[in-house]
């Protein structure tokens, strides 16, 4: 029952990336969508990409100390409202319960938006001595934010999410986890998605509602545009204080305890997919791949085809590689196609000629390269390979990134230079919300951070020429 | 800086045994509750044992082929409408989305209380061929039901719990996978759990809004009362004919496709807690406790014990166990109460004196037996006698079952029985809703489930006195 599957299509890149990014989504069976707005079902191959990543960051969470736990998704409004800049920033996004069957509720509920309410709460009840600190909590979850405009991974009125919510009896400790937690995201995606980050903080504007100080990884898109890609906020005391948190410390003094908050979303998946995808589809990296090699037979009706490459899906999957054989009656050209959109890293192929020589061929999902590998080094050569993929898909993220930021002087050169290439364009800052609106309003850029690695530029701001000692990065952002 | 820990009450559970559930929940820190009734949040400890529980499940679903997804949490009014019986069945528990952010939306929308109608939106995109068939999915969530009387773990408004649903292509394929899912939640309560289940299907009164056939594993508490402790649903193809989901079959005929569900929930923590617990507190099937072995320095000032404890700890750890030490300043009679409420199955202690006689001396918490064992065999004998425990355990919960399951001839009789035993009471059923609704009214007892182990008690019903050839349970059921 032979039958000819029809090669599925994708914009160009360079034509419309929004679109080629629409269609990466749905033609590589990542995501369908439901009937609200905003609320994507994320298929089998899009949730196995973040159930690798989940994988790799509870690890290091556990690791770490941290423990999972799991908080109500529901908020009630008086809850919400006690921390007053938080429910300042939140408040307006928030999707409200307000009939539990056919009853209207005594007080409105929202659907978290983020969790920092309930945790506290949770820690007034439990909190007492300075030996119940620190608290490391952490929690998988999904949250809702009732955004405008949405699209797949990048904006999502709901999104899956992990939140961290740490409690520690020193200012000074709960600084060191907020800059650890950051540290764990930016390893996250710079040794396992293959995405080069910038570490910095936000600006007061750009932080966290509530948050003494927000950290942030930025990354560059294929686009040059940034994605914020993961942040770990640091609280200080303010949440304890509106929310009665105190502990006795060893002085047996009444005290209140520092707080630290930290989240990476399925937004990520946005992230690889537009630092790495091209016009054949996605390109996962190997570490997080769901399938990392696709083993497929050629002229599978000759004897011994098919056997042999299963013996290599097997012999693979024992060297302990999420390995497939694709032995469907579809054509090559259409497997060659499907699995260069599903973004597969590695393509082995093996054919009566391969046999007989005792080798197989690997095809690299980036450069497209054949490289002809001796049966007997199997199990070596493909993890080899597979890591090749791995600092290729690296290499050309951090060039990209490299090529593309810039360092300007002044307001008018960052605009010009944003308008002509993209990307990041650093400048001196001297710290004024209205600079930082104006390059908003003026160059149409926002402040992605202030980079932990500072320069020395200039003496004065871009912006309003007064006396400046730091250093922002500017940029177009999703 | 020592100090004297107070050790923590609960109630007598044969004094009052819901009060002393909720004293096991809140002193063994499983939950807290949070500001929403019917929310609760479940603690590090509580939510340990859930991830042990999806450990087991996960890999299971994936060996039999399901694909883990992950669908939205919102559900609009007109989708959940779609299948009569379940929006009868649901709807009036739904908890209602009426407005984002400050704009009342178009249409109200649910917090998923189940999924059926997601899935099958999604399946009526997605699925055209044979080909595509079938479709195993899970996904790992939580879902609200606006319950009016709530308890922890037991009857939650929202809870956490697995949602498995697949498509088939034919009748005599989904009703295997039912069948098959529902002896996964078995292996898991006998095997794991140390619960014996009574498998069954349920009456047309009790099963599942929608479905064709209700699959059932029910479990008896100590206190004799019953728990259905996981579902599975067969549903024909009811579902896809009213969302339109069909398919071309390999005649290229269209086709509805065959469809089931199936679930497990944190309630079985309830039932955990209520099959073993004592008037210590927890007592943990070792397969899931999320400490196996408490290792207890004694003496810990004398010199050599605290560091001999911890490499006891480290051995057993390098065993594969899941093992802590306690080298707090608390006294050891806080830390034995404190680790007997936690349910931990084994505890080993190490002083001196054993020192000297190169053993420890390992206490199991469901006997209190001490068992001195000499340090070289510790990697043998700890894991041995962690099956000793679990052993034990499952045999006093089918101990408990068997002689608390009685065959009833007359109403009046099982009504007597349950009245002066409690327990599971078989008796013989012609099938009529009224003699259901008899039992209930008359006895107090629900129909649990007409078991797969059929017995031929009488030739007619117990409560009409028609012919009959179906032996049914009835219990009181949590």
């Amino acid at each position: 029952m032979a039958k000819e599957k029809k090669v599925e299509q994708i914009t160009d890149m360079e034509v419309d990336f929004a679109q080629w990014f629409t269609d990466v989504c749905t033609k590589a069976e990542l995501v369908d969508y439901s009937g609200v707005k905003g609320l994507f079902i994320l298929r089998p191959y899009g949730y196995a990409i973040w159930e690798n990543i989940q994988n790799i960051l509870d690890k290091k969470f556990k690791e770490l100390g941290h423990e999972n736990v799991s908080m109500p998704m529901l908020i009630p409004e008086s809850l919400l409202q006690k921390e007053k800049d938080h429910v300042e920033g939140f408040a307006p996004e928030c999707a409200w319960v307000t009939m539990g069957g056919s009853e209207p509720l005594q007080e409105k509920l929202c659907i978290r938006p983020t969790s920092e309410t309930l945790f506290c709460d949770h820690w007034s009840h439990v909190v007492h001595s300075w030996r119940d600190l620190p608290m490391k909590y952490n929690q998988w979850c999904s949250v809702l934010r009732w955004e405008k405009t949405t699209r797949p991974f990048l904006r999502g009125r709901e999104f899956l999410w992990q939140e961290g919510h740490t409690l520690h009896a020193t200012a000074q400790e709960a600084v060191e986890e907020t800059l650890q937690m950051l540290e764990v995201y930016a390893d996250l995606c710079e040794n396992y998605l293959a995405m080069p980050v910038i570490r910095g903080n936000k600006t007061d504007k750009e932080k966290f509602a509530g948050a003494e100080n927000t950290y942030t990884i930025e990354c560059m898109m294929h686009d040059h545009k940034a994605l914020q890609s993961g942040t770990s906020h640091y609280f200080g005391d303010g949440f304890a204080r509106a929310f009665g948190i105190t502990f006795s410390d060893k002085e047996n003094k009444l005290s209140y305890p520092h707080q630290t908050s930290w989240g990476l979303s399925t937004r990520i998946i946005g992230g690889i997919i537009m630092t790495h995808g091209d016009n054949s589809g996605l390109v996962l990296p190997p570490a997080i791949a769901p399938i990392q090699v696709i083993v497929l037979p050629i002229a599978m009706h000759k004897p011994g085809v098919a056997d042999k490459a299963q013996e290599l899906v097997s012999r693979l999957k024992v060297a302990g590689l999420r390995v497939k054989g694709d032995f469907s009656d579809n054509s090559p050209g259409w497997k060659y196609a499907q699995y260069e959109m599903k973004g597969v890293p590695l393509r082995v192929e093996i054919g009566p000629r391969d046999m007989e020589n005792g080798q197989c061929v690997a095809v690299l999902r980036t450069s497209g390269e054949k490289i002809t590998v001796p049966l007997d080094e199997l199990e070596t050569r493909i993890p080899e390979l597979l890591e090749t993929v791995q600092s290729q898909m690296f290499d050309k993220a951090k060039s990209n990134l490299d090529s593309h930021t810039f360092v300007a002087h002044s307001l008018e050169e960052a605009k010009t230079l944003q308008e002509e290439n993209g990307g990041f364009i650093k400048t001196m800052w001297c710290g004024d919300l209205a600079c930082e609106m104006a390059m908003k309003e003026q160059a149409g850029m926002s402040s992605r951070c202030i980079p932990y690695a500072q320069e020395h530029l200039d003496d004065c701001c871009a912006v309003c020429g007064k006396p400046a000692d730091k250093m922002i990065i500017w940029g177009v952002a999703y």
